[in-house]
């Protein structure tokens, strides 16, 4: 098979489509001829030698995907050669077939063509678990979504409004925030131009974000704080804005308040199983019902992987960036 | 009556046995005549003019009280007047009657002293809450509790030892750390000798703590992220070393693990109830069976409640110090 190799690290031009053996599907694995992966900031970071791919996992980069099973290895049950999925992956998105564990594998969603179904399993995961599984944003609270014009931002905007609650993003151009506001956020906030503190406080009447989802990490780390609510709960995704911030304790314990940060890829396969299993409980009849739907700025051929990752490094997207494989 | 009054925040002879108004019971409220009442740390803080008591608070200190019921308040059920009982006070704990939120009163456990039943309410209901209700400490984990000869400490090892968990403590002495043994500790740490990090790596082959319970703040925040196992979660309720400090947030994402802040006296009503009922349910039949008592290092008279400050602000203590009225 073909797929995207990373030869040395270094800028998108590292990014080699190039021929490979053909994986092999593991005890519990199934084989996905992959139509579309999508591009994740995990995957750059990957392509600049800064993230390796974690023990056992394929060396190519790809943190999702969505295609038709081709085979199935040992003792898998619940999935049959031809089923059209999606997948969350450890790596090897980018590639024309990868193995899969069952439990990273969902239905491709009724009335998503199966191209766009690429889009929804890192995106949907890492919301569902971080806004819900660890943040518990229940209907009627406030989320402040960072860069709600991201993949995860599009998605989280449109999870929330889905559970009841009021959404607030912040992004840096009036096109990304109108987007935001098609999707459903109720609160914009132009990063470039405004304190996202004193915004969230002035439309939530000095109460604060019960729930922030944060990428920026270290840089937006005081200022998070500050703008959380009385019980609130900060979850940290990424870190965009650098890794080491200084924590007011005291705000955070006069608000009794919390901070959660995670990555989705470095969990063992269990966690993994048990995110997939909610989402498919929670968030697919979401999608069979329209309320929800993957936001993809565009698609391009896997072959061009580094012209999507020139793309997603100047944040010129919306949603999310698509490679086809043929 | 006579209470405990500050009359001008200082050092601990600013603290005044003096005649003071009786307390008059509101709707919801108990009059409660006062056996005992237990130093916690936050009145030095108050005493020092750095802690004033909440909106509707009583002004003197004093967070949890035993004694009789002497009165009830309109519209309150399910207590009498002669009932014994021990409470969580938002204040006015130095003093020979207080008035007391109904859903603030656990009756005074079987087995248990009336006198000593006031050193419970303050460390039951903020290791319940902490390491129970936000922290989710689960058999077969392991807790580190820093500080694991005071009240909150003393009463951490026990609880997490009946539940099942592994329990390391730091404490500054061999005399504090054999008495941590005595009431279950597997891990003594001297925090004077060793590095806690080091020690917690090692006691759990290399895993770390699944929960720590931590009275320091800033000093410790590096460290403590550094000790926590992945999935770990740190629960701060003290700054005792500073309330601004350094956090890794890579290294926290890494380990998908979490921070939450806390106090238990600023909470709302319908929270402090709701501790209160789990403590009720889940601590007090520990109680009645013998598995958990209340450490008292000493009884004062609550006149000498300056004598009693001193010998908290010196460490001098293990467990509780208490204050009796008559």
């Amino acid at each position: 098979m073909h797929a995207i190799t990373i030869p040395e690290p270094g800028g998108p031009e590292a990014l080699v489509w190039d021929e490979v053996p053909d994986p092999v599907p593991g005890e519990g694995e199934v084989l996905v001829e992959v139509v579309a992966s999508a591009v994740n900031r995990a995957d750059i970071l990957q392509r600049q030698g800064f993230y390796n791919p974690p023990p056992g996992a394929s060396p190519y980069p790809g943190l999702e995907c969505s295609g038709t099973i081709a085979a199935l290895g040992p003792g898998v049950s619940g999935w049959a050669v031809g089923d059209q999925v999606c997948a969350l992956l450890a790596g090897g998105g980018y590639a024309e077939k990868v193995a899969v564990p069952a439990g990273q594998l969902l239905p491709a969603p009724e009335g998503v063509d199966l191209k766009h179904a690429a889009a929804l399993p890192e995106v949907v995961c890492t919301v569902w678990s971080n806004v819900f599984m660890v943040a518990h944003l229940r209907p009627g609270e406030t989320l402040l979504v960072h860069g709600g014009s991201s993949g995860i931002g599009t998605m989280a905007i449109q999870l929330a409004k889905a559970v009841g609650a009021k959404v607030a993003v912040t992004a840096g151009t009036k096109e990304k925030l109108d987007r935001c506001a098609e999707l459903g956020a109720d609160v914009l906030i132009n990063y470039r131009e405004q304190d996202f503190v004193a915004e969230i406080q002035q439309a939530t009447e000095g109460a604060g974000a019960d729930v922030i989802l944060d990428n920026m990490g270290a840089k937006y780390l005081d200022r998070n704080v500050q703008a959380l609510a009385v019980n609130g709960r900060l979850a940290i995704i990424g870190m965009q804005g650098g890794a080491k911030g200084e924590l007011n304790i005291g705000t955070l314990l006069g608000k009794r308040a919390a901070i959660s940060a995670t990555s989705l890829r470095a969990r063992p396969l269990e966690e993994k199983a048990a995110i997939v299993a909610a989402v498919r409980e929670h968030v697919w009849p979401l999608l069979a019902g329209g309320h929800v739907r993957p936001v993809v700025d565009r698609e391009l051929p896997m072959a061009e992987a580094a012209e999507a990752h020139r793309l997603v490094e100047s944040s010129g997207h919306i949603g999310k960036v698509l490679l086809i494989t043929s």
